[in-house]
């Protein structure tokens, strides 16, 4: 494989943190500069018409670890993109555009009230029809809004990639249609109770692998002019996908509210057959045993948690997780990139493993 | 103005209505063939993974007047564009796919059960969840899927766009934003009751004339290389996107479910303030009583036909369609159209106007 040749000093981590962290800044001001032209274009209209802007700007403004523009302007960088060049900055800041919509609907979807420690937004719309005693029912008022609020994010992803070049468009394009297909298997697979390990760790490999990882990485090598780096990134990207599934499974498992800043045991309460239950599943007659019930009826979070702590699967999906990080970093070597970069994708690759929320 | 120097003889009716027959027969084709690959591709994963598309398939079979393709199309010939151009097409059937994304979606906020004859997608999902006993809200979860189809139709609309020229690809981003911002606001004058004909009309003229009619004339003028024939265009769309709007407003106050294909009687029952209800009230202090009840409590339907027929405002509405279609066609003469595409658009106008469903 051909070594990169960067066209900048970035040998060593300081530098590496500084380029990408300068970055990641203008990717916040390119977002929140976007949604204010716009607040104001359509505020001159009505101040009804900005409200799905006002709420996207609020829902950026309350957080997010911003995996995707990292990965992205990583990829970027480490592949010997130049640290000024606004179509990366644009790259990074429509992938996390594009991460709101989805967000937005999947928080519908999952009938959840928090999201970055903030209510989610349809909760939001909902309460205000309900407190201003507005016509017809709050619920279907709210999610409206909040679907239409997730639409809009979804244009203004788009605008943001309007100056990809071809090769770039390619993996955006991609990107879309994965992402979605991931996310209505993930919900069927959840509403008819399918325990298949095989089928969730395909989900759990679209979702968080390609979408999460595996693209923004890609995304940003080719906006570099390195596209021969995808194989590297995509073994990178799939393992550690995998154990960045494993780990949210986990934190909804066992997490609190508190640190997570979104209601945790929701995959339990929405009978979702996340990636872990279907390993435990398959390990566990017991746990087997409590995920199926003909009746549909509630699962028994604590007796759930129990069987999974007794059963040792938790312990397993911690070695599972750490062995998919060995792995994910196993496959940079050869890759041709610098050490400070393989430093760098390992320490990313632990903080999205054994993160909190 | 300059005059259209027709590329090739498109002189007659007849011939007009061949070359547009045989491009919307294209986009038909194209839609089913992007469609089936999709499918396929979705089916090798997954059965459940080919589901969103399978209901999009069946959502364009299921009809459709193709009135933005048709527009888009008749712009694009009457500008000189050549009739075999497959950008064209493709353009076309991104409209279309852009009209079905956003009618899932709008479906769901309308609470409707029925479109083009059929049962509404989310009601299919809903249906399907209840009769299977699967886990969960079957509500949620078929709005949800429901959801994800509608951003699926919104994806691939992208992916028929990606080959426009830059100056079409702005039409087409223009068009996104006033789209979803026209729908949030209908939604919210709705909620509210917000009795306010300009702002009634404002979402009228961008639901309807600029998104259905304007925008896809010009967006055909511009692949033709005839930008300056947008001009023209506007005033044609915005007068006609009025009437189609009114026509669409009566067909929901007096038309039976027969005849549209989809439940009548539904802007009543969910309290939208239509720009003929707004008109009406406006004119009539008695159904500006009818609409205004604090309590939010249903309007009464039968009340309102009979006070929209007894104050004159059906017939009043009647006289400004009329009034619409002659200022529509009125905003074409001097724009270089000859004269059997002047008397191709005032035919269309005729059948948006007067159109039963």
């Amino acid at each position: 494989m051909t070594t990169v040749a960067p066209r900048h000093p970035l040998a060593t981590d300081a530098a590496i943190q500084q380029s990408r962290g300068e970055l990641l800044h203008l990717v916040e001001e390119r977002m929140l500069g976007f949604l204010a032209n716009e607040q104001a274009r359509w505020q001159d209209v009505n101040a009804r018409a900005a409200q799905p802007v006002a709420a996207l700007t609020t829902f950026l403004a309350n957080g997010g670890k911003r995996l995707r523009p990292t990965f992205c302007l990583s990829g970027y960088l480490a592949a010997g993109g130049h640290p000024a060049n606004s179509v990366a900055v644009d790259a990074a800041a429509a992938l996390e555009l594009l991460q709101t919509f989805i967000l937005i609907h999947d928080d519908i979807a999952d009938n959840s009230s928090l999201r970055r420690g903030a209510p989610t937004v349809h909760e939001v719309f909902v309460s205000e029809h309900r407190e201003q005693g507005w016509q017809g029912e709050s619920r279907r008022f709210g999610e409206g809004v909040a679907v239409l609020a997730g639409d809009l994010a979804f244009v203004y992803a788009d605008q943001l990639a309007e100056r990809l070049p071809a090769p770039a468009r390619t993996v955006w394009n991609e990107m879309r249609a994965e992402l979605v297909i991931g996310q209505h298997l993930d919900m069927a697979i959840a509403a008819e109770g399918v325990v298949d390990p095989g089928l969730s760790r395909w989900v759990a490999v679209q979702k968080s692998g390609r979408y999460t990882i595996h693209r923004p990485l890609v995304l940003g090598a080719t906006l570099a002019g390195r596209p021969d780096m995808a194989a590297a990134f995509e073994g990178y990207g799939l393992a550690l996908g995998e154990a960045f599934q494993l780990r949210d499974d986990l934190i909804d498992a066992f997490g609190s509210t508190e640190d997570a800043g979104k209601p945790t045991g929701l995959d339990f309460a929405e009978h979702k057959m996340t990636l872990l239950l279907a390993l435990a599943a398959e390990r566990d007659p017991r746990v087997a045993a409590l995920l199926d019930n003909e009746e549909g009826e509630p699962w028994d979070a604590e007796l759930l948690r129990t069987a999974l702590e007794e059963s040792g699967v938790r312990a397993a999906v911690e070695r599972t997780i750490a062995n998919l990080v060995d792995k994910a970093c196993a496959s940079l070597t050869g890759s041709g990139l610098d050490k400070a970069w393989r430093h760098e994708f390992a320490r990313l690759a632990t903080q999205v493993a054994y993160r909190s929320h």
